[in-house]
């Protein structure tokens, strides 16, 4: 995109601005994946140590009505550690930073930390840092760190040849933000989806193990990071939407929200589940589903045929 | 403090927070230093890894209209690269999160993240990952990890007898930033020190190698800094206001404010000085200057009385 100096931030979209501080930040010897995957890995003596900071906005990433502060810690938790789980890797250390209007409630910020250190625990991750200060708005700023016992697995490695498998729930979270967007509270298997993930913490180094060859969390959509994984890879990807059993509370919500339950799945993020290519000689993992396959090309197809409805999220 | 369900953030305070952070998130035994000092320091597989995070809010930390982007960039990656120094450590790697309005140039932007690498590669130390994302007002969150080639050096150790030491200015930042508040410009060298702070970077693994007994960085004002010392030491400090020769330009905008220039010095933070103790056997290293004492008791005094000024920033 050509830009000029009244460019702004809306204009060149999360992806433009992100490729852009790509090229400005130079990686060093020490960086064996920089910006662009899902951590940074940084060989540090004789580990790999693994990266990975996530921003939260209220208003835009959750809203105090929709959850509570302990349910919006566990979510800012999960979603930094499905970012090491992306990697094979195994989170052990976090950073929290909080800005917060000086009239938040002191319980909702330690709610908020308890929630953050009890989703930590359930990998046995720690907190080591942090920060707080005052904004006008609620913000989170989180930054995990892991380390690899093997090589990490990147978005990158996918070949045509091999299958695309999906592993944890997937559109969950998406049917229950859709329906406390409307309003509503049930059903509360998809509210407490959306509210409290339960992502595939075990699935990530399971995959790298058996010898995933890319690997990536959904947390934007799932057609969105096939999409980026694909582009990595230099692959298309067609992901076969008769794989996919709609679970009842979703068929549930499309018929009462007049929404075909398929976008939830095809184009929800938020559960975390993991993305991951194998090649055609390598089993696929139990608990992992084969929901499509790398071709020679570029871009993601449903069925053979684009898909023509929201793919995902995005940040401007 | 008593809290109840109605406390808010104001009320706490931000040690009131952050006293009750700590004890929310627990260590494990790779955390040698958790929450409390300026870094966190993980032992990952066969090093001191050390890690610290930081916000900055716009209209708090910054404003558009005092600094350029490139100056917000440079000084929001001092101010963490800061905090490796006062380990004794040496930054490595750093993430960047940056929430913005859509309306946010581009430019802004990318000037931030220039100026940001800029300042981070004058350590050596580079950008591993970050995030963006859309909120009502600029936040930026960064991390650093930094590795400690020894021990690293606490804000803890300081013993009775020991003498108190700084190197690196101290008060131009406030100074310019006192200027900027009343709509000046000048005297330029404060307003650059502001804009773009010099921390002495050198100097920490200098005072670690020497062998200072403890060791912080002055960025919210000499004599908090000096009351973190000494309470996290259970010793007293005092401050010979007489060590201190104040610069010039310093003295230019106490008269012309008229305010007490040492306030600035007292008070002052922003400019990233370090602040040591030495044992009394240690011979106080080169560029340090011996600025006071440390005694038996608690507190802070500046040539052995209280000081009725304010001794630093407070963030809620």
């Amino acid at each position: 995109m050509a830009t000029t100096p009244d460019t702004t931030l809306g204009d060149a979209g999360e992806f433009g601005l992100i490729s852009q501080l790509v090229e400005i930040f130079e990686g060093d010897e020490h960086v064996l994946v920089g910006p662009g995957d899902d951590a940074a890995v940084l060989r540090i003596r004789h580990g790999h140590v693994v990266v990975s900071t996530d921003l939260m906005v209220e208003g835009r990433h959750f809203r105090r009505d929709w959850a509570s502060a302990s349910d919006v810690g566990h979510r800012a938790a999960a979603q930094n550690l499905s970012d090491i789980n992306a990697m094979g890797g195994t989170a052990r250390h976090l950073t929290i930073g909080l800005a917060a209007p000086a009239d938040l409630p002191l319980e909702w910020a330690l709610d908020l930390a308890r929630g953050f250190a009890e989703e930590c625990a359930s990998v046995g991750a720690t907190v080591v840092g942090g920060d707080v200060t005052r904004a006008d708005q609620v913000v989170i700023a989180v930054t995990v760190i892991g380390q690899c016992t093997q090589a990490p697995v990147l978005r990158s490695g996918a070949r045509p040849g091999d299958v695309l498998a999906l592993t944890g729930r997937q559109g969950w979270a998406a049917g229950g933000l859709a329906v406390l967007g409307r309003g509503f509270r049930s059903p509360r298997v998809l509210v407490e989806a959306y509210r409290r993930p339960e992502p595939p913490y075990a699935a990530g180094r399971q995959a790298a193990e058996a010898g995933a060859s890319a690997l990536i969390d959904v947390s934007d959509g799932l057609l969105a990071e096939a999409g980026h994984l694909a582009e990595a890879s230099g692959v298309a990807i067609d992901v076969r939407a008769s794989s996919f059993a709609v679970p009842e509370p979703l068929q549930a919500v499309g018929a009462a929200l007049g929404a075909d339950p398929m976008q939830f799945i095809l184009a929800g993020g938020d559960d975390h589940a993991l993305l991951a290519t194998f090649p055609p000689d390598v089993a696929v993992p139990e608990g992992w589903q084969v929901i499509g396959e790398v071709l020679e090309g570029s871009g993601v197809t449903v069925d053979g045929s684009a898909y023509d409805g929201a793919t995902g999220w995005t940040h401007f």
